[in-house]
């Protein structure tokens, strides 16, 4: 197998390595593409030393798979280039996902609609792969109707930049200095921010429509509605979503803790063991507990999820993407 | 006025003091008590030198205040021996909230609740006040019928000790120490924890029931039905809530907007102008922002809510009681 990666030297791409050697990807060829900046530089990985080499005309050519981790500007424009060297594109921005004839992927959850691609994969958002993991259990029972979400989102989704930002300020605050914000757009160290994302003319921001018009895409259910509130907080690793959600049908809850433990990826948690940032990082699996009768419907639910959101809220789901392609090609 | 302050020297006690002097009240006499532990240390305020007593059996005598930032089981103990002494007592505590013949205030939201008083008035919990300050605007447009809250509370929701923890294990983890949890139940630092008190037969924790409970009682408000995850975050002082309510009618944004800028102690804040618990801290002001249209009921609104929670959420509204009570004596 012959697989790029775009934006190899940042957060996400650097997962994307690490989780292609973890699955034991039998790799012919790996090209790590970085910008200006980091190319030059080595990564060692695959008991190799692969040197980061920015983007040419060519640089595609005879690639059966890119992973890309940059943003949507770039994605854009390495696209047709991708296209044209007939290689699948996975796609971690935001650029594509709402695109009809793109699959926007979760392999658990969705994993079928991959394989009607046509050379392009969009990965969806980070929070909302995460949700989607811990309510598609629920779907398949009774179908959502909407859901309110909280989220307490790592610094890391932000990137490198963001994990090098809290650091910097912790050290600052310690040492009495000044903190200037230029990441987040206030201080992040000891303090939540309510916005992640541009304002939309509804008073949502862009990131918190996403758990919406993804998840409508990602559970086949156009009908779904989300209200959903974005919030920055003081760790690294890990996304963590507050969720209240109301089904079509009232559900016995025996059989929504049987359908959790169930699902593939996912670690249900019984009641008095709540799953935290710090437990779930740097793993694959998403961990889902709280789960409780909601006190408003009787068709309602609440719980309390948590994940990796470099690993399955970016990286690992792209790499487990091109996975389930492999174990399913119909060739 | 003679006032007495129980647990005068824990976080909640030693701003109801800095509450005392910045109210100017004309203070005859001052009694502070604390634990053995404390008991003969000194603390400065209202330009004198006060020592810190133990409570014994006459110690409330004379007074006509007393306000209480103990334990739950303190407070009960110490309650007859106010009443004995014929003082007024005002209690942080969560004893007695929910006793019908206890009034449970927020001065600006149901003030004249506080004038039925028997002899005690109950401070209500600390995320409640913050919560109840921007949705009593509302609630006065339409009844709540329901609201689904998610909690970002600070680490001095569990006193000083729970400031240090967080201090201690941000120092640990720098040095490359370990880490043990003894005031929270896992580390806090960099994390997430959404357990908040002991867990219910119903899966919500006794902290989450509050927000229902209190708020029908300081609401005036027998049928709201609240669905609430409370969970600590890694920040020193300030809780935030983030709220999505259903009203009994559709509500006009710009009246709902003119209600709030009209409330004593909230701050109303444009939407792009996100309030942070950093930017809320040490003052008494509640501030909400956030302010939208709900998107999945058109009665729904969705709001943000920060407050430092050992002023407003606890030591300023019990002073303010006491304000409320003095402006309107009826003697």
């Amino acid at each position: 197998m012959k697989i790029g990666i775009l934006g190899a030297s940042g957060a996400v791409g650097r997962q994307m390595i690490r989780c292609l050697e973890e699955e034991n990807f039998a790799i012919d060829e790996l090209r790590l593409f970085s910008s200006n900046s980091s190319a030059g530089k080595k990564i060692r990985c695959f008991g190799n030393e692969y040197e980061l080499k920015i983007v040419e005309e060519r640089s595609f050519d005879g690639l059966d798979y890119v992973l890309g981790a940059v943003s949507n500007d770039l994605s854009k424009k390495y696209w047709p280039m991708i296209q044209k060297a007939g290689a699948v594109y996975v796609d971690n921005s935001s650029a594509f996902r709402l695109q009809e004839d793109v699959p926007l992927v979760v392999p658990e959850v969705n994993g079928k609609d991959a394989l009607k691609h046509k050379g392009l994969i969009a990965n969806p958002n980070c929070s909302t792969i995460i949700t989607m993991m811990a309510v598609a259990p629920i779907q398949r029972l009774s179908a959502i109707e909407s859901m309110v979400a909280s989220t307490y989102q790592a610094v890391s989704g932000a990137g490198n930049k963001g994990i090098e930002e809290l650091e910097e300020q912790i050290e600052e605050l310690r040492e009495n200095k000044e903190v200037n914000p230029s990441v987040f757009p206030k201080q992040i160290a000891y303090n939540c921010i309510a916005q992640i994302g541009d304002f939309k003319e509804n008073g949502y921001t862009s990131e918190e429509m996403k758990l919406q018009n993804e998840g409508r895409k990602i559970l086949h259910n156009e009908d779904l509605k989300v209200c959903c509130t974005c919030v920055r907080v003081p760790v690294f690793r890990s996304h963590c979503i507050s969720v209240r959600l109301v089904t079509k049908d009232v559900l016995n809850m025996d059989e929504v803790i049987e359908a959790m433990k169930q699902q593939k990826g996912l670690v249900y948690c019984d009641n008095e063991d709540v799953p935290s940032p710090l437990q779930t990082s740097d793993q694959n699996d998403v961990y889902v507990g709280r789960l409780r009768k909601d006190l408003i419907d009787d068709k309602g639910l609440c719980l309390w999820c948590c994940g990796d959101q470099i690993r399955k809220g970016a990286a690992a789901n792209a790499v487990q993407i091109i996975k389930y392609l492999e174990e399913n090609r119909q060739d």
